[in-house]
Parts: structure tokens; sequence; C-alpha cells
């Protein structure tokens, strides 16, 4: 049942109504990003189907088109094109606008940063995350402490070369993932955000969290390919454009127009972990389905941030894949192709299980409530060391101590606590924040469309997915990098960005749960 | 139960004992293969994964990989690389020379064609293979022909711009696929084999072929994946560097050391189909995984020929795996696989099914008896379009009659005969004759082998490939393209390619037949 097909995607636009001066720097643009989309078919075959003699040759492969790339999209030429582009007189509203602003921000970027400074990062980032991956193992922080530090001194180096907008060090490095956005407006959401959930998770104390026994029965993995497929298909993934493999860590790449992949991961005993996991990036993937396939290349053509980039998945995992609606609609197919392990089992329990509030010690393993406590612990952190507010070596202590504080829970052990995620190691400092960010604008997104379509938990136990996704596609989608995140979520609804929506849902999920168990 | 393990490959060799200007080629050399390999990666994505609306914009990659390959090829970088290469004084029997000579035969060929040529062909043969699908399907030759006359037209062309070693054009088009081997050398072979294998084919007239409906049972397409998979890893293909895969056309393709796919097509009623093409390409992925991994790019690295690839694919396909000994190995596995389907047959019924000789109009569904006849006449006839002792028109014509004194039928359509393959529509003339050529070769080569290795059917029958597979490393594999294809076949076993091996075996193989009818 695909609600959305995808024609054959349009040739790109070398439009003769715009300006020459545009239409050429559509054209290198357009170069650039199908020579960029040929690495991401050589990463995703890396995941999904690269057998381990042939790791060295794909290495040689990437760094080839890294090379291409990098000269391509620092060049001259794309220089004077941007530098002609910016003369042209365009009106305030031209859409073009975007594409010649992002076109110069993603040169400065590129071109700002030293070969030697891009060369030490990939070198010390590489042997970082080999010590990561020993000292998580063997509960040793200080042997990974001393790459922690040299990443921070690097990433220190980086914002430096890029410039920051506000003066701030980690700003420059929040920009790079969330365009236009500071530290202060991450503050200003996260700090009232944090108190709160803290709250709430406290208030949590002593009530017995329902069972999520139903989810952990032995489900054979071919009938969960079929059910997840089934889930993305009914929510609008198109796979005559689209893709879902099996990978050890799920992800979503949009190649290009028409080739969106997805894969995800099954466990033969928890029905949640592929079933989310396909929800989640099947709404990455509906956005990437719903970029304007003409704009590809082009700003207009890429998604705005990481934050709303993640606000599409967790719309659609959580705020859809989570009601009671939803699994009314599944239940029958959930019935059907696991007859004897569903045998008996209710809606109920289903909802239940996939609303669980639990205090744990993994992000990724958590729970819609605490998960944006984990996130706000590490942008807090990540933030501090770029500051030079916190040193490496006290990054352990000061981890278990806001842990406390925010999550009531002693960390047992650094593999669970700071060196459970492979995100500084790899050098990926200011990534965190757009996690929360995303819940943050799903939240505030839903309330929106709730207000717009009274009826939609009668579309979603229907398994009608087409009038919320055509919702998304206009106000989201379609705009591709046109506005900045913020912007774009008060177009779309009303308002700027603010925590109050997210406070307000998890608020009353964890009064469901305190009803319930009382 | 692999028999050869491949370690993970070594970097390019960068040696410092050789000559300056020769290490220098190497590397460039090296880079190129590198890119080239990039589209590998995105024709056998293209082939397995991609869905129908991703066509366009891996259309629009290949194109840019093409371009960026193209002008590496053909750069002036490389022209001094090659000049300053063959400055070097190397020994005779300096395998490097190969090296240098084949950079010059490559830069020559890419140079010398010009750019509105090869602009020009794509273009005319896209067009024709369109006009080929169309005219097959409606039984209209007349709607092809005038696309067939102009890529004749346009490969005198090209045979022209690249120039002749003999002055003949074609022998400059089957240069490009069976590098140093004329028309000359091909029908001193292909003539007396004509003559031989006709009248062969003729003294079965009124023998009742044996039957084959053991294979055209219904066989799990998932217990056939197991099957292959277990027959391709018997022989030597290694899984830890390369996979095996589905597409609607099988085919082999060897992106770089340690990566190696291969596909297959599995038919529910024809258990041949699958396991035979997996032979088949398997044949093909051991001579890629038997290339020196530290010569990727050079001359060195690569596949001699397309006839002698052939001929390793054909090795394994037939002159092992059509075997009584080969079905003898088999049989406990697919007696386990297919419990139902195959209880009560008997070794002998797989043989004889698998050894058919019966007359048919497709090439690709031809036995090993009389496929040589169909790519005969193909070679004969496209050799004469090309001389201009045949015009394009009077193929059809043509065709039924040789095809009548070949294989003693009447071609009954166009589409059953000059109209069945897409070769000459794709531009691809001077291909054909690699296919016999591989069968002779494989045929010359097992003759010897079995010479060396007496005990050879006791091996087979207990699933021992080692020594064969050891022996094709040694006398094949391991030179790259250090040798022409006939000087290779001579150094392996002691004669000049002939058609005496192939001769004797398929004459062998109808006595077989004629005595059991008797």
């Amino acid at each position: 049942m695909a609600l959305t097909t995808s024609p054959a995607p349009p040739p790109p636009a070398k439009s003769a109504s715009q300006p020459a001066a545009i239409a050429e720097l559509r054209d290198e643009l357009y170069s650039v990003a199908v020579l960029k989309s040929v690495s991401s078919v050589l990463g995703w075959d890396e995941q999904v189907n690269l057998r381990p003699a042939g790791a060295e040759h794909r290495a040689e492969q990437l760094a080839v088109m890294a090379g291409l790339t990098h000269a391509r999209s620092t060049s001259d030429e794309l220089a004077d094109l941007i530098a002609a582009a910016e003369e042209v007189r365009l009106d305030e509203d031209d859409p073009q606008r975007a594409v010649v602003r992002e076109a110069r921000r993603g040169y400065e970027r590129a071109t700002k940063l030293p070969r030697d400074l891009v060369e030490e990062m990939s070198r010390v980032t590489l042997l970082a995350q080999q010590a990561w991956v020993s000292a998580r193992r063997n509960e040793t922080f200080e042997t990974f402490r001393p790459h922690l530090a040299r990443v921070v001194e690097l990433k220190r180096e980086e914002a430096d070369a890029v410039g920051s907008p506000t003066g701030r060090r980690y700003d420059a490095l929040l920009d790079d993932y969330e365009p236009g956005m500071t530290s202060a407006q991450v503050d200003a959401v996260f700090a009232p955000l944090a108190d709160s959930l803290s709250e709430l998770v406290g208030s949590l104390e002593g009530i017995e969290a329902p069972s999520t026994e139903v989810m952990e029965r032995e489900y054979s993995v071919r009938a969960q390919r079929e059910l997840c497929r089934f889930a993305a298909e009914s929510i609008g993934f198109d796979l005559n454009a689209g893709r879902i493999d099996e990978a050890a860590h799920p992800f979503c790449s949009g190649f290009g127009p028409g080739d969106c992949r997805l894969t995800t991961r099954y466990s033969r005993d928890l029905l949640s972990q592929g079933l989310y996991g396909t929800l989640h990036e099947a709404g990455h993937g509906l956005y990437e389905q719903g970029l304007p396939p003409e704009h590809f290349g082009t700003a207009l053509g890429e998604a705005c941030s990481l934050g709303i980039h993640e606000s599409q998945s967790r719309l659609w995992e959580n705020f859809v894949g989570r009601t009671a609606e939803f699994w009314q609609f599944l239940m029958p197919t959930v019935k059907r192709l696991f007859p004897s392990v569903s045998s008996g089992t209710t809606v109920d329990q289903y909802v239940e299980a996939a609303n669980v509030v639990r205090r744990s010690f993994i992000r990724v393993e958590a729970d819609e409530v605490t998960y944006n406590l984990h996130v706000i612990l590490r942008y807090e952190l990540e933030r501090e060391l770029i500051d030079g507010d916190l040193k490496p070596a006290d990054v352990p202590g000061r981890w278990n101590e806001r842990f406390r504080e925010l999550l009531h829970l002693d960390v047992p052990s650094d593999s669970q606590g700071c060196l459970q995620d492979v995100h500084w190691s790899a050098g990926l400092i200011g990534y965190f924040p757009t996690y929360t960010l995303g819940n943050l604008y799903a939240a505030q997104l839903m309330e929106t469309i709730r207000e717009t379509f009274p009826d939609l938990d009668r579309d979603i136990a229907a398994g009608r997915f087409a009038k919320l996704l055509d919702w998304l596609r206009t106000n989201i989608h379609e705009h591709g990098q046109r506005y900045a995140a913020p912007e774009l979520v008060e177009l779309a609804t009303g308002k700027p960005p603010s925590s109050q929506p997210l406070d307000a849902y998890l608020t009353a999920k964890v009064e469901t749960l305190r009803t319930r168990s009382a």
C-alpha cells in the first residue's frame, strides 16, 4: 500500500528563466552533488554488502572520491560562479537566494579549513576511534583520555579556522550540523527542558514500569522483515524509489532523486527494535523522498538541518508509531505474520510496552522521556570541553555527577557512562544537540498537525497517513534549505521553536503511566 | 568449505626497488584503476539493487565517473609517465615490460578515438538497443536494419581510428577484447572446428536425447541458493572476499583486491540454470580472486583477455561441473537440501541431463557441442559486415542459410535467429569469438591438467579442488596480462592454441551419447 509514488525524477532544472549566473552556479553545484552521491553509494555498500577482505580497497575508493569532491568544492571556478551569482539582483522572496547563500556558506567552510588540519583530524579520529573501542571494552578511560584531548584541541582549531558568528567556538561547530543555530538558542530551550524532565523522571520513583514482555518473545526475523516493509510502505515510503536493507548500524542514505536507502536491524527476541528502527529511518527516508528532485544539489533540494531531519524520523517513530491508533492499524498484520507468538495478545499490551518509561544508562536504549536528558548531558559536557571549562580528565567525574542530578542514578562504569558513544572519538562535536532539537521540533509540528487535523487519530487507526505526509511535504520537505530551522518551524507552526510542546507531550505520557499504576 | 582464503590485500606495490619512472607510472595507473572500480560498484549496484525511479540519477553518476576516468586515461601527465617509463631499460624477461606495453596500448586506444565518435557511438547504440528490443518483439528486422547499418559504419570508423596491426579492420575491433589476436588466427582454429562440430551434430540425427526431466522439477529457490553457495565455495570462491547475489543477467564483477561480486539467477523449475550459471560466474570469480593484488591497476594485475577469462568460467562450469564425479560430490548436498524432490533420483540421471546435446535456435540455451556453432556463425557474419562483404539488409538471409549448413535446422523467425542477441545493437562487434576461444582454451588447459593430475576425477568426486585451482593460479591467474593469450596458453600447455582438444572432448561426449542410445 504505497500512498505516494515517485515518478522518474525530472532532469536538473537548468531553467532558462533563471539569470545565467544563477543557472551556471546551479549546474556546477549539481555536478559536485552527483560526485558526492557516488561516495554515498560506496558508503552504503560498505555497510550493507562489503565483505571483510574488501575493506582496504573500499577505503582507497572513498579516499579518491573524497579528494575529487574536495577539489571541486573548493575550486576557483566555483568561487567565480558564486561571486557572479552574488552580483545578480534577486527579489527578497526569491528562493534562489538560498541557493547562493548556502553555496557561499559551503564554499567558505570548505576553503577555510587548512588541508593540514583536515588530514590531521582524519588521522587523529581514526586512532581515537580505535582507542575508544578498546577503552570501552576494558573500562580504561585513561587510555582514551589523550585521544579525546587531541580531538578537542583540533575541534577548537577547526572552530577558529571557520570562525563563529557569535564569537563562541562551540557555535562554529554546531553550525555545521544545525546551520544558523547558536548555543544561546539551544540553552534557551534545553535548560527549562532539563529541569522539567528531571522532575518528571523523579515523579516516577516507586511506580512500577509496565511490562515489555510482549515485545520480547521470539519473533521470526523473516516475518519481521515483512512487517517492517509493510509499516514503512504504509506511512508512504516509496519502495519504487528506495530500499530497506539490513546493517549493523541502522541509517538512511538519500543518494539523489529516486534513490533512498534505509537500513535496519532485527533482533529475534525484541520486536520493537526492528519495528521502531524502521519507522525512524523511514521518517528520514520520507524527508529525502520529499525533497524537490529538480533542485538536487542546491540548497533548495537539501535537508534543512540535522535537527529538522531528526524531527521527521522522531515524528513517525514516536508521535505516530507509539500511539494506540497505530497499533490498532498494525495489529491485524502482526496477528497474520506471527500467528502463534501473538496469539491472545492485545493492542493495549503492545502500546504499553512501546511507551514504557524506565531510567537506564545507555542513550540508544532510552525511552522518549529520559532520552533527552541523556542528550542534554552530552551537550553540556561537550560545550564545556570546547569552551575549556572542562578538562578531558574530568569528563568521567562530571558525567557521573550530572547523570545523578538529571536521572537520579549512579553510573556503575564508564562503558555505561562517558564511554558509550562513538561521537567524540569520531570528531562529531556539536552533533548531539540535534537529537533533542529533533524531538522538540517534532512535538511542535505534531501539535499544529493535531490542531489542523482533528481526525488524525481516526486516520491513523485506519492506516490513512496521506494527509499527514502531505502536510509535512508542503510545510517541511518541499522547502529544502530555503529557511533556517527555527524560521521553518515558525513558518509551519506559527510560533518560534519552544520546549513547551515536547514538555506537554512527555508530561501527558508520564501522567498516563501514573494514572494507570494508581 | 573454503579451499583458499584471501588475506587482506597488501597496499599497492610502490616498490622502492623499481626504477622511479616505472613506480610513478604504476602509481598513476593504480589511481585510474581505483576510479574505474568505482564505476564498477555503481554498475553492480544498478543490476542488483537499484529501484526503477533511481535509474536516471544512476545514469548521471555513471556519466560523471566515465568523464573523470576518460580524462585521467588520456591525460598529458599519463602520456609523459608512459614515455618516461619507455626510456627505462628493462631486462627481456622483466614483467614490468608488460606494464609499460599495456599502458601504451590503453593510452593509444583511448586517445585515438575522437571524442565525437565516442559520443556518437554512445548515442547510436542507445537508440539501436531500443530499436532492437522492439524489432525482436515484433519480428520486424527491417526496423532494426538502419540502426545496425549505422553501428557497423561507426565500428568501421572506430577501427580506422585506432588502426589495425594487420591492416584488416575487424582485427582492430577484436584486439579490444582479445589483445594481440587476429582474425587469421581465429579462422585457423574456427574453420576446422565448424566442419567437425557440424558433422558431429549431424551424426546425432535420429538419436533420442537423454531426458532432462530431473532438472525440471520444482526446486525451492531458497535451497538452490544454499546449494550454489556451497558449490561456489567448494571449488574455492572466497566468500570472505566476495559475494553471490541475484540479478536478471548473471555476471561477475571484480572491483579490486578483496572484492569480487558474482550474480546469478534461479529458476524454480530448472535446477541447472542457477547451478551452472553460478559455477560459470564462480569460474570468472576465481580468476579475479587469483590476480595478484599488489599489481592491481597495472597489466600484471589484470585479466589476460576475454577469451582467457571465459576459459576459466567454462572450465569450472563444463569441464568440472558436468562430470559424473562432480555430481557424486554434489549429490549428498542435493539430497539434503531437496529431500522430497530428489527422492529416488540417481547421480546418473543428473549427469545425463547436464550433458544433453540438442540442437536449438537460441545461443544462451545451447549445449556444449552446438554452442560453438552458434558463436562461429556470428563471428563469420560480423566479420563480413565489417569487411563490407555483407550488407545489413542481407543479414537474416545469410544467418538462416549458414544456420542450416552448420546446425541442419531451419530458423523459424528472426527473433530466434539474427535478432536474438544484444551485442551488435550495443556496438559489441569483435566480442563473440571470445566465447568459443574460451572453450578452446579451457579444453586445452584441461587436457594438460588431466595429464598432470591423473587422479583428478577421484579428487573431484571427493570435493578436493585445491590442486586444480592451484595449477590455474600458477599457470594462468598469477600472470595477469604479462603474456598475450596464445602465448599464455602455450606456456601453460606446451602447445600453441589448437582446436584439437575441444574437438576431441566434444567428440567423446557425443560418442557417449551414441553408445548409450545404442
